[in-house]
């Protein structure tokens, strides 16, 4: 489906397909590397400079092009999402079946913060539709950490629990990096230990999971046909949660990639170099049409709650990306909601499967 | 010295002085700080967008001005080496009259590679000259992985030694994840160790130790008087060892990073953008002239050996930059040899002393 082939002294990874809609399909209707995209950590290559400095290589790039916006793709994020999903539960049905045993999840969620709530709830549900077991810590806003450094060691001591987490943001009072710190690394299945992002970082080592959010985010770039390896990506913030991750992620993919944060000068010149922009700051609509070169892709991580008494919940999601505007510019673009959402969730899915399949060498 | 202050809505760092050379003349003349830079490791800033969208910046920047090329200043990293290392012998000096204890290094050196055979020299008279005590296990070429694995452990268990370090590149038939593994992190004073680089990449953490080049990369720049936060940085290379982990110390100063490596397409045209330039790659004068924007500051990390009789050893050192035309474009630009290769030894120096006086809780 995807190989890398040697064209004219230059690596390619070629799709064979150019439409991520046909990719994505043949990607989820495949055999069981659907899971995920096998090169997904890392393609391992040769840093070899004396084929790079050739400046004749445009003939083989096959990014996507963009005429005009009607062209423009919709990443639907809630289709892959719900794909990779359905192979999840497949999966979890087959590990019942042979070995009697379940993947746990277990989910610590501190205080009343409403995007928090949902995004606990949200996992809880996606849980459920892939018949992984959930339980759910609850605790107040006013409790002391070691209330909540009890719970972790509760999960962590139970062989049943394959992947805790602490839901993010914490009450500020409250060390954030002290209690992360408490998870032991097999079940960090969201990825945020110190030691799983230097294995992200480094060359020639393995993390034991890739944060969930970046890892949706290469995935609807991988399954929507969109090359990376040599492309200009851009990332717009760098907190240790997503733009970080997704940095070293898409490094490891063979982009060049550089990293903008609210100290950078002219971001919205350089956002406009690049041919994939991920955005992943928290604030609504800050990507403008104008920072968007033309058949760039994007992949929107915001979702910024605002209320909204005519929505079903009283408030709807912003993305940090002015969709209207960027949907004009854009060869492909991921929408807020419905976009990266869904599979991070999936994600954290998949990283709790497979520690389950390690802990109990099930394959 | 160095002060945060707010002026126009806009954070920067104004070191009061415009000259690298009196700057560093300051630093080195001054308190115990001269060891290192105080915010080596990070500025710790709120990553505030609402600032970083205006345009109108440009008049608060402090960069050096080029007008021509006999303003390009000559970053002497064998004179701030010199003078830091002067430094580390004092302290030394006071920690045996105080606590009657030394600071110790092991090397470890396997085969006959010159090129090590010269950096682990260079090493055991830099300890020399700083009063730190040095051992060396010299292994040969085709010794087993247990042999330096019990080296390893001899030097692990030895509380007169405070840093260990594996001269590399190993022979390839060895596993160097493996043997670097065995490195203990509180001795790691290469700063190799993936939960060193996992805290030195993210926010509100801290490392060990930071690995020596990239360290002695940065010291220079803050040295020099260069201003890092917002500026465009690029580091060509991206080897575990330099140009990995000088990306994310330049990242933690705010710069603006983007990292070129040999699958990037238009590695000249990006470097161009570039207010530093951090080459780390190990092809002689790959950088060109057309690679730099004039006014650049460059730092070049290359030292690869060639013949040449007429030396003093028989072979002379060259760099990543092209010298001769850099020297018509850049601002300033380290030489090499005598740039960056005399800090990186003075920085593995000054990591021995700082776990030396940790573990005696000497201060």
């Amino acid at each position: 489906m995807l190989s890398a082939v040697l064209r004219g002294g230059r690596v390619a990874i070629h799709t064979g397909l150019r439409s991520w809609r046909a990719l994505s399909s043949l990607v989820n209707n495949g055999s069981c590397r659907i899971l995920k995209s096998p090169p997904l950590v890392s393609l391992d290559l040769l840093d070899d400079w004396s084929c790079s400095t050739d400046q004749d290589h445009q003939g083989s790039v096959a990014f996507p092009n963009h005429s005009n916006q009607l062209n423009t793709a919709l990443i639907d994020g809630k289709a892959i999402a719900e794909e990779i999903r359905s192979k999840i539960a497949n999966e979890v049905i087959r590990m019942k079946s042979v070995i009697g045993k379940t993947p746990g999840l277990a989910l610590i969620l501190v205080g009343d913060r409403r995007d928090c709530q949902i995004y606990v709830r949200n996992k809880i549900l996606a849980c459920k539709e892939a018949g992984i077991r959930s339980e759910v810590a609850e605790l107040p806003e006013c409790c002391s950490e070691d209330e909540i450094l009890s719970a972790l060691t509760n999960f962590n001591e139970n062989p049943e629990i394959h992947g805790v987490l602490v839901q993010l943001p914490l009450p500020e009072r409250l060390d954030e990096g002290k209690i992360l710190s408490m998870l032991p690394l097999e079940k960090d299945v969201d990825g945020f230990h110190p030691l799983n992002m230097g294995n992200l970082a480094m060359k020639g080592r393995e993390p034991l999971f890739i944060p969930c959010t970046p890892k949706g985010c290469v995935e609807l770039l991988l399954r929507s046909g969109v090359e990376i390896m040599g492309k200009r990506a851009v990332v717009i913030g760098r907190s240790n949660i997503v733009g970080l991750p997704t940095s070293l992620l898409l490094q490891r993919h063979h982009a060049t990639v550089t990293v903008l944060h609210a100290l950078s000068k002219n971001p919205e010149k350089i956002s406009r170099e690049a041919d994939i922009v991920v955005a992943a700051v928290g604030i609504p609509n800050l990507v403008r049409g104008s920072w968007l070169k033309p058949g760039v892709v994007v992949i929107d991580v915001g979702t910024y709650p605002i209320e909204d008494p005519s929505s079903d919940h009283g408030y709807r999601l912003l993305g940090d990306v002015s969709y209207g505007e960027a949907v004009n510019v854009a060869s492909a673009i991921t929408p807020v909601p419905g976009g990266v959402g869904p599979m991070t969730v999936v994600m954290l899915l998949l990283n709790t499967l497979e520690y389950a399949k390690r802990f109990y060498g099930f394959s």
